[in-house]
């Protein structure tokens, strides 16, 4: 048990596709941002989650999610998504997350996911060994 | 002040579109189907959410979400968004949302958002008065 | 081989999520539309692109499309799609689309998508024949 | 009039939220990736689409789009989007675009699509004058 958390950092551009009417990127699409933090901490403890799944049947679905909206994002910002691993609790793991405009560092969102572990057909498994232990390391 | 809640239902058929690799819809989309519904609410209480964008200036941004997925939904599937207004407190709205599959009534996810009321420039206002009055009827 | 062309018609609302900073629908939802529509048709002529996949390994992946847009579609706007079988040479079935403002009728974009038949590992296969005989009564 | 013409290339990973349940990313999401290689390309010849938009008035909507599918794309493939301009007559741009999986350079997609400059009211309006001639040295 280390007394730092892995914590990834991904740069994104905001899609003209993301945004609404209101000319500001429209808030489900921060939950997909999340999903890109996640992948890169993922990555960067040495897995991948394509892997995971294909040679693992290893599943991480959400299963809770929170998202705090603080500021819009805007169409071409560029934006920064910092991903941590906060708990790992028997089959649940929750991660948090920021996103950050990259530009003026402004709060634009920060949140949680939880996630279970669950093979192809959703059925509960315990997390492959070696995810488990760099997990331990970082939580 | 009444003792029951305006709940609206609203039927979508899940889209290819809306699926992902583990065969299930993404978790991203149950907050567009929560869009869905709250607008299908404020129909319901005589309002259209165009209008009160166009003719009020009246913007309801989302700031704050929770979810929790309790069974996936699946490609093809109808389902049923059922949508009431929770609370009404000064600027901020909260709505909470099931959302059931019709065919067995199975709970697959159920959620909160709060909205904050503003105008195009995401400047604070109050409600537009005939919806405030309609709300305080139904919270 | 009939005189009359098969044209399903299914009735869509736009969503706040599908409308982009002009004000208007992104370009890319109108492919999903046009996909709601493609299995309308195939619903209206008794299959189930679901049953379609799952019991008889039969998966239609677009190959080929075109969109010309010709006038933006709106929040809110109740959009029609209309849609009909226009080709079935070998493995490859092409269907058009257009899709009207059901208000005042005026058409916002018209289609064509191509699609090769295949087995879920993307090998050519032969329609199945029920389906076939059901096209071939109808392009 | 040169012999070249401009090309931008940018990468991109495949999100989970792009694949669908035939395990490969959903059609429409390339013409999003087109949107992203087009901004590019514009940015490489010195002009942001966002200041396009908010300083000049000049909006690029596609009337038209043309996209042909060659092989999937996966979950977590890392792909180029080339994209080059192609045509400019009168208020019309054309670009055009390959999509290829980075790792075996196999060709994804490839397409066009066709634009009108205009307003933000749809008006049709001449190209901002800079534009037009930084497009005549590379188309």
């Amino acid at each position: 048990m280390s007394h730092w958390r892995a914590r990834s950092e991904v740069r994104l551009r905001v899609r003209y596709a993301e945004t609404d009417q209101m000319g500001v990127v429209y808030h489900s699409h921060f939950l997909v941002w999340f999903e890109v933090g996640r992948v890169e901490l993922l990555r960067q403890l040495g897995f991948n989650y394509a892997d995971l799944e294909r040679e693992h049947d290893c599943h991480l679905p959400v299963v809770e999610l929170r998202c705090r909206y603080k500021s819009p994002a805007r169409y071409d910002d560029q934006v920064v998504v910092r991903t941590e691993l906060r708990h790992m609790r028997g089959p649940l793991l929750q991660f948090a997350y920021e996103v950050v405009r990259e530009s003026d560092q402004t709060l634009l969102a920060e949140g949680e996911t939880t996630h279970l572990v669950v093979t192809a057909k959703f059925e509960k498994k315990p997390l492959p060994e070696g995810l488990r232990l760099a997990f331990e390391q970082v939580v």
